[in-house]
């Protein structure tokens, strides 16, 4: 009997689920993430998406070994179990009512999830996206490593002395969510000046106005716009400064940068921000690399998979890349 | 035999040794840290005040098991040993030429030291303070655990699941080094608006001006005094704000608070910096416990001690707080 892993990542808009067996993976399905209902619609929905990846691929339940989910944070521990809190998906978290069509406090991922599979492991995206980057990744082999996605939102995961952190909630390192600038545009948590709200794609955007979307805000960059290059500028410099607080506290050999904004942007943007930490306290900065992932669009994909992948199946996918030819993503409705 | 444990705490102004045994501390000497001469100067002092610690006692060195060190940070590893490069130290890492009475880069703390010794632990004095707490105070079981102090400078040092973080050079977590103004006053480290160069006890009598010492602005405070009521309410905020932004880092379940500053001001500081702290992100904060320490003015003697402690001597340590009933502290020239 084949062995299989189920893999989930659940964004604030979209939700994708895989399965994998040692020879790579095998399905993958997509559907938007569903946002009414009752509390426990989102892990309903990740065992759905399990279920059809099953039906549709003809695999067996029998070889299902493990569930790796990674998912947008943060989390809130009760009774054992990880429940999620995000205030991109709860509505009853979000800083301002109406914006989501839900009043979820919380929602009990764990607890619901635990119900129907025996091993699963939830983490934060961005930290499920460090240990695919120490697995496959630039960061293969380092006791210090920082993950950091710069896309719509920021978010970080972070190796230290050769282990994952976590902290009590599993919310270690919650890197977009450093204090910057005193009085600072107010973030998604509610708070003012946090990395998050200076320098996400979110942020880029609403800074130029107009309705502008990122990638055009990035367009009048390159056209020699004054506001956009000021605001870009700007967004570069507090993300650097970001990146030199969190070293400060974690002391990380390397930082590995991801996400779409950085990714659609690298040449623009990793001069920008190389500069700017770099001119942070010599002593703790210096020694750092910065890199850009080189998993690039798969880094999603090996995320969740790498929270539980077994030890066997490390070195045929280290060799055999099959990410880089994964089927056609079938979308559900 | 009796076993030995010598304990040694290196500050920028003073250093401290001692000799310990499953009884208790022996004796403790103390002399003005040596900045003047060659790069070994300090770690020769260390020697020596460990010689004058076994000559005036009399016990034998046959006895020694473990020298544990706490001090000034930051570190850098050269060749596998911790050199000190804390600017307030070494005189060619100041921000300004001049400052220090010496020109050094780094300070070959354990190479030099472990001629003499085989089995030293060096750690940053708020990272000794940790293991401390975790052992002897508030912290004691907890896996996830911050310790801040708040004294002329701001340290900090935490567990993370568990484990004392260090990072790739022994670093983690240098709390005083978070950002939090744009544009802020200039930290000892040459950065602008680092937690450091806003809260600790150089900054607000720098703030306050006309040479009075942090203790008379806290006395002006207590006298309605508006402009010391104003920095000491923006100290305690830029603190508060400080622990917010390390907290999203590592998810910590308790804070506890020390350094002359926050001890001898408690009943001030402690509530303004509380609810400034619960104001933050409040998924991440409102689980955290804040509270002062309770080792006060011996967490001194135990921080460094507590790096090597003896398994076998937890117990009777934490019964009988030798610390409480030590030995007058020998002052060497």
């Amino acid at each position: 009997m084949m062995d299989i892993i189920a893999t989930v990542d659940i964004g604030a808009t979209k939700t994708t689920a895989s399965l994998c067996t040692r020879e790579g993976i095998i399905i993958r399905v997509y559907q938007k993430t569903k946002l009414e209902g009752p509390e426990d619609t989102i892990p309903r929905q990740v065992k759905e998406l399990i279920d059809a990846c099953f039906i549709r691929s003809g695999l067996g339940t029998e070889g299902l070994k493990a569930v790796g989910i990674s998912t947008a944070g943060p989390f809130q521990k009760l009774d054992g179990y990880l429940h999620l809190v995000s205030p991109n998906i709860c509505g009853g978290m979000a800083p301002e009512r109406g914006i989501l069509p839900n009043e979820w406090k919380l929602v009990p991922l764990e607890r619901v999830l635990s119900d129907h599979y025996d091993n699963i492991v939830i983490q934060n995206d961005a930290v499920s996206g460090v240990v695919a980057e120490s697995i496959f990744g630039s960061g293969k082999g380092l006791d210090n490593l920082l993950y950091a996605t710069w896309s719509t939102g920021i978010g970080t995961g972070a190796l230290v002395d050769g282990r994952l952190i976590k902290g009590k909630n599993g919310n270690a390192p919650h890197g977009g969510h450093v204090f910057l600038v005193d009085g600072g545009p107010r973030c998604g948590c509610g708070d003012d000046g946090h990395l998050e709200a200076l320098s996400s794609g979110t942020a880029i955007a609403r800074d130029y106005g107009g309705g502008a979307s990122t990638a055009e805000v990035f367009g009048s960059y390159h056209k020699g716009d004054e506001k956009a290059i000021r605001i870009i500028n700007e967004a570069s410099r507090h993300f650097a400064r970001g990146l030199a607080s969190i070293n400060n506290i974690l002391d990380t050999e390397m930082i590995i940068i991801g996400g779409s904004v950085f990714l659609n942007n690298v040449d623009v943007l990793l001069p920008l921000v190389k500069e700017e930490f770099y001119r942070s306290f010599p002593t703790l900065s210096r020694e750092v690399q910065i890199v850009p992932t080189t998993l690039g669009e798969h880094l999603g994909d090996l995320a969740a998979l790498s929270l539980v992948i077994q030890n066997d199946w490390i070195d045929p996918w280290k060799i055999k890349r099959p990410w880089e030819r994964a089927p056609e993503t079938i979308v559900l409705d």
